[in-house]
């Protein structure tokens, strides 16, 4: 179903992998309401993935390139408005990657090089992003840009290791550049803080499920899904959301303004079954 | 222009004075968009505004209310559901008044029986508004409720008073009872924390003028307005945004997110002119 | 073991019930540390307590006082600069109850009067003692002014109530009050939002013990106790925090920057031992 | 004057340059009050600086480092442990230089080498440092780390280009490294958001003199100088203060809690003088 929210408007969706990708579901609903898009990729990812699937499934070119290199990025706006016939409306930043994770170096034993790499990949690729849109002229005034975010940049979440420094960088890069191309082309810029996710990177991360399991019990609402994270979205890039700039915006059901609920509490106690008192009560440790 | 967003849904708009008011120009937008909706207000705000004109433009019921009032508030609630067919799904709380800022009393010479009225009036009320439709069952799963607010919550504005207090208070039970309706019904609630607004109650506060021109120099995008807040308010209430709950939403073009602006420093700066030494150097204060 | 931070200050204490009180502890510490004091407390808690034992340990002397009266508070302040000997450095708001919360009353089924009970012994009095206090001119220059929050004000945790929406008002209170009171005589207003502490009014609230076991093992230096909590004050109230006004102060081990530790984790996976598959995976709800 | 609130404690002060730095403040007050510390900087800042003469004035050896450097870390570490004779008891961390706002490259046309260096002076080097340390023990049980802040990390202040990029990252490595050496040795982090100071660091950022004049007009208290964070860090650094850790503690005189003040409003307002209509209304641009 379309509301037609997006007619006539080009974007360029970075980040999709395959059909788990929060990239890919905003690359559909984009396309269902009415807008045109590019994709982009690693090459690497393009051939691991599944994007020609999708490229084709939504007639969109795809164009390989990596996000921390200037020149890839030129490559990628100046292919995009050539294909898409014009000026960019929209922009999705997926992107996002921790060599530390990967090798499994904990917080407290990082290999720097890495950590550089973690930042370079997940943060400053959106600053590089903007800062070539905005040479290239590149982005239609009133334009929007997403990055996604998670709340570990906010509190610590055992085992997101730098990817939280990563993303507390990306939100103030967001407020920073957003001051900017807000001030002179009208230019929005925002993350979604989304909820754990079961995507192929997000799967990735330590203790993943019981995560996942929490944070359902504690969102009122229950996690929101990459369905939910697409249709937020559309709504950012759309016309209707104009004057919300350099903001976090939270989109988890909830799970950012609870400290704890009935649902995760009565779970958290059933941990306790076996350890009680004669009498009944619960021996807490 | 309509994107269809909100076919079919029923909603309440509280608080619509005349066509300054930012909850008329939602009561216009929703419909324009698919909804149908009742309109509440006071018997005196009904007299002294403008709000027939709104209910026979947008051909829609007033229902007089004292919105701190719970029977008044059930009859808003049944005689809805009757107006408009079925549950509702969307409301918006767009209420606020503080006879100490009336009466000039100052921060630290309130009349505490005034200052029971602001909260009852501009926060309580959101929270009888919303338990008197839990009760009834009045809302919709999914539905969707929205208080309006303002940064004054956060960040102490001269001049703004207990009203700040009260604005505290509202968004902390829209995530309190955001957390009880939606584990529930999965009925959304959140604030939207909106620029200085020229309404009607907006002009009241003392230094109105100013505030909205550094206001509106700070902010990239400048001051969101009535019919930008009203674009929001529709996408908060669409079906787009289902799993954002419990948030103050900044709907400010940036404000919230700004330390100093280029603009405003500069303009700050034209103050000292003429207090400048021989050489030229600013003599700051 | 005094650092005699506060030689010559002169306090006001309300809120000591009986030796597990917050404000039992800090009016102790206080007074090991240099200053005198007076204490206050409703007649009814100071016949239910034990603040006798604690005046005569300290040497100080009782105030019957209703802090929601207005006439109570300037008793307080006149007879404690009195008992003094000079007006006022430092004062800790140690007060807050629910009724609906005694009365067993869910935040969906409020009763509007107990709520008024709520804010004005929770919330209001903090501003009627601040607005006694600075009409009599009664708090030195640089004097300190401390309440105490929880995290509840933020974030929702469930069985507070309306406890939270009050936390939410105090907080808001310190920092509009802070403004005004900075301004004119340099006084600091501050509140410190501390872990849940098994005091006589924290054991009252809903699921307490599991809430201190999970906070426990949330925050990485477990919860702060009533004892660390003085401490805290003591700083506070020094000459050596004399920049710090207008904040929410979180003194909680580090829980309210933690979003999930291992500990908490672990524990919680517990809960679902027996849900596994057969081959150890475990199902999660 | 001295409360010996540091007595018997090890110390080591990064970041000291010239008697305007804050370091070189706290590093003469934490010495009155009981300690002792190395001070390291690096060997260019030492040659153009003074700190030779804070050394001879407060009895402690520089050992020149790079804080970017790991070996020179373990340097600082061993030779602190084996100076002062055992492990340390707390750390400042007062670094901070962005090559990108030396060379006036604007934040939207970042030199990527340049914003690396940026970060991994200003903000990677306190994880290294927390790193080195726990990897050496070199911090005993309970110790304390703090590293300065400034309000660019959260707000956006024109001028501050890729600094707030670093101080947001520096912010967040704080809490994440301070959930995992609090869990595993009590060591608490944290940050300090100080107000502008007119250090020669400080002084170095674009328009910092009217910042200045606006940030102290803001602030009820008045913007908190060097000394006043020397006093702020002593009880930061003291026994009293053990629970506090993953926080950004704003030391302001109230600034990050003010929306608008009355000063500043009204200094504002002079801006417009001249622009008045004929009847002496403010013409706002």
């Amino acid at each position: 179903m379309s509301n037609n929210l997006l007619v006539g408007k080009r974007g360029i969706i970075f980040g999709a992998l395959n059909d788990m990708s929060i990239a890919w579901k905003v690359a559909e609903r984009v396309v269902e309401e009415g807008a045109t898009v590019t994709l982009s990729n690693t090459p690497i990812a393009i051939r691991m993935g599944t994007i020609n699937e999708l490229a084709e499934k939504i007639n969109a070119k795809i164009i390989p390139a990596d996000a921390t290199n200037l020149s890839d990025l030129e490559q990628v706006f100046s292919q995009s408005m050539e294909i898409l016939g014009g000026k960019i409306d929209f922009i999705l930043h997926s992107i996002g990657m921790s060599p530390n994770v990967r090798k499994k170096k904990p917080y407290d034993d990082l290999d720097y090089d890495l950590m550089h790499t973690t930042l370079d990949i997940s943060a400053i690729s959106f600053h590089k992003m903007l800062q070539t849109a905005k040479k290239m002229n590149a982005i239609n005034d009133w334009g929007s840009v997403i990055a996604l975010s998670y709340i570990a940049s906010h509190r610590t979440m055992y085992g997101y290791n730098d990817m939280a420094d990563a993303k507390a960088m990306l939100e103030s890069i967001a407020r920073n550049f957003g001051y900017i191309y807000g001030r002179e082309h009208n230019v929005r810029i925002n993350t979604i803080s989304q909820s754990p996710t079961p995507t192929t990177a997000g799967s990735g991360v330590k203790g993943f499920d019981s995560l996942m399991d929490f944070s359902e019990r504690m969102s009122p609402l229950g996690n929101a899904s990459a369905d939910d994270c697409a249709n937020y979205c559309v709504v950012m890039f759309s016309d209707l959301t104009r004057k919300v700039t350099m903001q976090n915006l939270f989109h988890d059901g909830g799970f950012s303004s609870m400290g704890m609920s009935y649902r995760a509490l009565q779970q958290y106690n059933k941990s306790f079954e076996g350890s009680q008192t004669d009498d009944g009560k619960i021996i807490y440790g």
